[in-house]
């Protein structure tokens, strides 16, 4: 098996979304004196974001940017949560907390050993601008910034792995996909691709339900980015 | 002037393609005997990157990525050159000389430097694994590969630069592009985007006659990055 590329799932198999955005909602309550259950909100806002994209998927919106979704999401939720009194900048503030997520605890230091060997990049549905500051506040260490922006298709549709191991210059099986999430992997693994399997079982938080019994037909499964440098060699 | 990103020029911008590709030669031609004007070679493999270019933004080629219209242009100077003997992965191997291109020495620490306070990107006619390649090469440090492959035209055509911008969730005045040729900056200007145009007086070697005499128009002129990032007020 020669693997040339790593492309990575970015929200939740390398970023902790959900304390980012409690984190981000308690301080714009306490700046604000709301009083606001945030980890709720955190995951209606999370839990707007397939039915969102499905809407582009099924072609009900023209292709539309995360940053734009998340924005659309967001004016629901102050709504159906009662939040009035934001400008329009301190909402808009509060929407690009989603690029200023924190990195799993031991993620830039896998990365970094994953990066001596591979190319590796990310290859998430947060469009550019987004993944780019995004690794700007955590430090993240990729060598490119794939996105399903650059196909025109979120993940799940074929176009999006295939748009982002055509601009490795890569065939489809050099490539391994790496998510915290069955399905992305399972949809990397119909059009070709590798598929490791990164476990992040606090992704939905200390009471999340999250299926961690992994497909026995995927490549590679990891506790964490070290792991996976473990499993593939790297020093 | 509030500018937030700041998009690169690579070849001769960034690194020094001429001096890198005449060491790729020479070490082909030692392991190989062959007794070959190895500056004559460069100069001629870079001339024909221009025309070559034209023949895809004419339409007379579909869209042509940069390693592959490399590919055909070296494959005509093997043949003029008289050089042959070579096995298809030498070849290869040797087209992908332009993914090992030198950074000018200057380079990556000015880029550090711009990198504290702009987002830094590629804006090149190299393809985006070329770029991602050379930048491991290099060392050098970008928040992310931009490339004219993502909008399917070379620069010079307005769509390369808009790409770029809207990838960045920019407006073009917010972004300056930064290069070492008039023509790249004067049509990065034509949409909008801010110019800074850098010296690079021996891109074209030590005899090479190059146009140092600034457009009045640009918005900055540097001798290298680090004068650069001085005039930008970066630490």
């Amino acid at each position: 098996m020669v693997i040339k590329a790593l492309t990575f799932d970015v929200f939740g198999t390398v970023v902790d979304w959900r304390s980012s955005i409690i984190r981000d909602g308690e301080r714009l309550g306490k700046a604000k004196g709301l009083d606001i259950d945030w980890s709720a909100f955190a995951d209606a806002w999370r839990g707007g974001y397939g039915p969102a994209m499905n809407r582009v998927r099924t072609g009900e919106l023209p292709w539309t940017k995360i940053d734009d979704l998340h924005r659309m999401i967001l004016d629901g939720l102050l709504e159906s949560f009662g939040i009035t009194g934001l400008s329009e900048d301190e909402i808009d503030d509060f929407n690009r907390a989603w690029h200023r997520l924190d990195p799993w605890p031991e993620a830039v230091g896998g990365l970094l050993r994953l990066k001596s060997q591979f190319v590796i990049a990310t290859l998430s549905n947060g469009n550019v601008s987004l993944l780019t500051n995004m690794a700007k506040y955590g430090g993240l260490p990729w060598d490119c910034i794939l996105s399903a922006e650059l196909s025109g298709h979120y993940k799940g549709d074929p176009e999006a792995y295939l748009k982002a191991v055509e601009l490795l210059s890569c065939e489809p099986h050099e490539v391994m996909m790496v998510a915290a999430h069955q399905g992305d992997l399972r949809n990397a693994a119909n059009v070709g691709m590798k598929t490791g399997f990164v476990l992040r079982p606090f992704e939905q938080g200390p009471n999340g339900k999250k299926d961690l019994a992994p497909d026995p037909d995927f490549d590679f499964v990891a506790q964490d980015f070290h792991d996976l440098a473990d499993q593939l060699g790297c020093f």
